[in-house]
């Protein structure tokens, strides 16, 4: 029998999706689930990007530009002016989602062996992504002690080898709902500069910030137009997750020129989610303000209910829509199965994401795990009510059997 | 300045596509150009597919299942086991586009440096899909002199080393229109497992078969069940090239369990267009019965008007809808540009694939175009027409220079 091969085998398991199983027999036994462990937003997608679909007048789905559609391209290139970043359609290749753009992103920066960093706890398909491209994470490890900040310049120095290509950061970060600051993003740029680096940011929650602050995209560095490379996706944005629309911008020629001949080999994104994607844009700055408005809520209320637990720390995420929460307990993944299998309260229960499966590094995030706040203000306030029983239920449970074993 | 990668500068540039600024400059110049250059059908979408899109009573675009709906994959099911393949929904991975399914495919059972055969001329994208995977495409060159039937088996031999994984064929094939018969699948069946190699076969023009003749898939070879791997797609079969849906097809578990590692990652393939192609599956039997009539009406016609020129060799296709024709020139490639650029009939002209870019061979195919029958018989005669002046042109111009340079 002829054996799949060995970066086949390397490729992880999702960490979120791993627990499925449980989840889907806890449902079986008739529980509940109060889903924290997704980032899958339950706000409604624009009305403008619907209709456009509903509305379409094909008659035969044909194939699009590789490179997407022109006429969404230039309305892109619109909504960047906006953000203070200054690019025109020629920069932006449309890809089938954020995760085609990071495949064509390493695909045309990196060979075989190649390494880039990536601050840890970080989003666990830049590791699949890696796996598949035949390259290398470097990790340096961010600390929810400061809520996950850029690690000190000289970390990423030290890190430094022939073989490093880029430095890939989220920003606001997923999982650690860290928004990177002005000054950070100019200390990157320095050092992208100074070794002649691609530094590359996922700013898909672009508009995710809360508490007055503002997104700085490494974009707006002029020096770093060579340099630098977003990669984008309308999933959270307008909750199109299953659009899977995305885009790469770079102004550096080489690199989009050298993409597009990953856009070609795979022919075109999707049609009919280009139209809904296109249309999107037409959604008026009310429609971010209300959901901006409406996870600020959210965040603020996860962070006041888990506070009140003593043992429970927690980063207070600027942007995106997820924590690190630190948990008093050794194993993450096994309390995140158990409240699935085992633990319910009135019949419900909660699903977590193990932050382990955030780390590349063994035994980095064990006690951790990521909370996605995307449920409404009364379904978090029992997820985690419910989180918290669980929590107490399962240090009574098993610490104690922990700690005599240590 | 940082740099792009070896791999990138690799990646060819589509040999159809690349002609696309020639056209261009036609358009601007007011010629009509009719399009042989590419497999964009102008077949109507069946009207259950672009129907349930435009009612579909969505709120949230939200993510599918990794793997695809698993009532399009249930269909599905029920679809191959018309044909003959006896499978079920968890032997099926949907995929953006037979694209991702080669992706899939080549990330499942290949790392860097294994080699994979391929009957040549083939699909210009299997030599990119194999450059962004990191591997080898091994070409076993058939003929037009035999319509390009399957080479013979010792010419396989000849090619198999230790780093040989799997074998890829195209049935029937783009772009050389060859349908394999049942007795060539028997003997690629017993290559694959003498040798312990995976046999993939992209068989996404399944339906489009002439002259009475059946298509043989290599999922209804019983002992090939660890070793074959169908690449389908909706793109072709139902006109919805625009949706970018397809799959991958195996029994071989542990290669679908891996595939649907890379699938996590990429989370899910569109929603709208897996609506769409879940509902093409409702097209009546008349839909394929009028699209195979008709198109084999067009290859009759391709054939009976190219073959009325003396100098011009045709291999006629028995599937798909395209067809090799070998042309009394030296730069096949040269040609199809000088058509666009230097050519005209009424201020009409034609734009063909040059076979160059289907081979992976140096040198071969210089003399040879591809011929896509996707137009109306009636512009199909315009086209035959302007192509044989144009040659009978071209050659006077060329052809005696290039003689005297000899």
């Amino acid at each position: 029998m002829p054996s799949v091969s060995k970066k086949g085998r390397a490729m992880p398991e999702s960490p979120i999706r791993k627990l499925v199983p449980f989840a889907e027999q806890a449902k079986k036994d008739g529980k509940k689930i109060y889903h924290l462990n997704i980032g899958q937003p339950d706000i409604k997608t624009p009305k403008a990007a619907l209709d456009a679909v509903k509305n379409n007048s094909l008659h035969i789905l044909a194939y699009s530009h590789s490179a997407g559609f022109e006429s969404f391209r230039k309305k892109l290139a619109s909504y960047y002016a906006k953000h203070d970043i200054t690019i025109s359609q020629d920069d932006i290749l449309i890809t089938t989602g954020a995760s085609e753009a990071l495949v064509f992103t390493m695909g045309s920066i990196t060979d075989p062996e190649d390494e880039i960093i990536v601050p840890e706890p970080f989003y666990a398909n830049y590791y699949s992504f890696s796996t598949q491209s035949n390259i290398k994470v470097v990790p340096v490890i961010s600390s929810i002690e400061n809520d996950f900040a850029l690690p000190a310049i000289a970390e990423f120095e030290k890190l430094i080898t022939k073989k490093t290509k880029a430095i890939l950061i989220c920003n606001p970060g997923n999982p650690t709902g860290y928004l990177y600051s002005k000054s950070e993003i100019k200390a990157l740029a320095k050092l992208a500069i100074r070794y002649d680096l691609f530094l590359i940011s996922d700013e898909v929650y672009r508009e995710f910030v809360y508490d007055g602050l503002e997104h700085y995209s490494v974009l707006e560095e002029k020096d770093l137009n060579e340099h630098a490379i977003i990669i984008d996706s309308v999933s959270k944005r307008y909750s199109m997750c299953g659009a899977r629309i995305g885009c790469m911008v770079t102004k550096n020629k080489s690199v989009i020129e050298t993409a597009m001949k990953f856009a070609q080999a795979r022919l075109s994104p999707p049609t009919y989610a280009q139209i809904a994607s296109e249309a999107a844009l037409e959604a008026p700055d009310s429609y971010h303000e209300k959901t901006v408005a409406k996870y600020k809520q959210r965040r603020d209320l996860v962070i006041e209910k888990l506070s009140q637990h003593p043992d429970i720390k927690i980063s207070v995420p600027k942007g995106a829509f997820y924590c690190i929460a630190q948990l008093p307990i050794n194993d993450a993944d096994h309390f995140c199965q158990w409240l699935l299998s085992d633990f319910s309260m009135n019949n419900e229960t909660v699903m977590l994401a193990p932050a382990s499966g955030f780390y590349s590094s063994p035994g980095q995030g064990t006690d951790q795990v990521r909370i996605a706040y995307v449920l409404n203000q009364k379904a978090l306030k029992k997820a985690t009510k419910i989180l918290i029983k669980g929590l107490n239920t399962y240090r009574t449970k098993f610490e104690s059997k922990t700690k005599s074993e240590n």
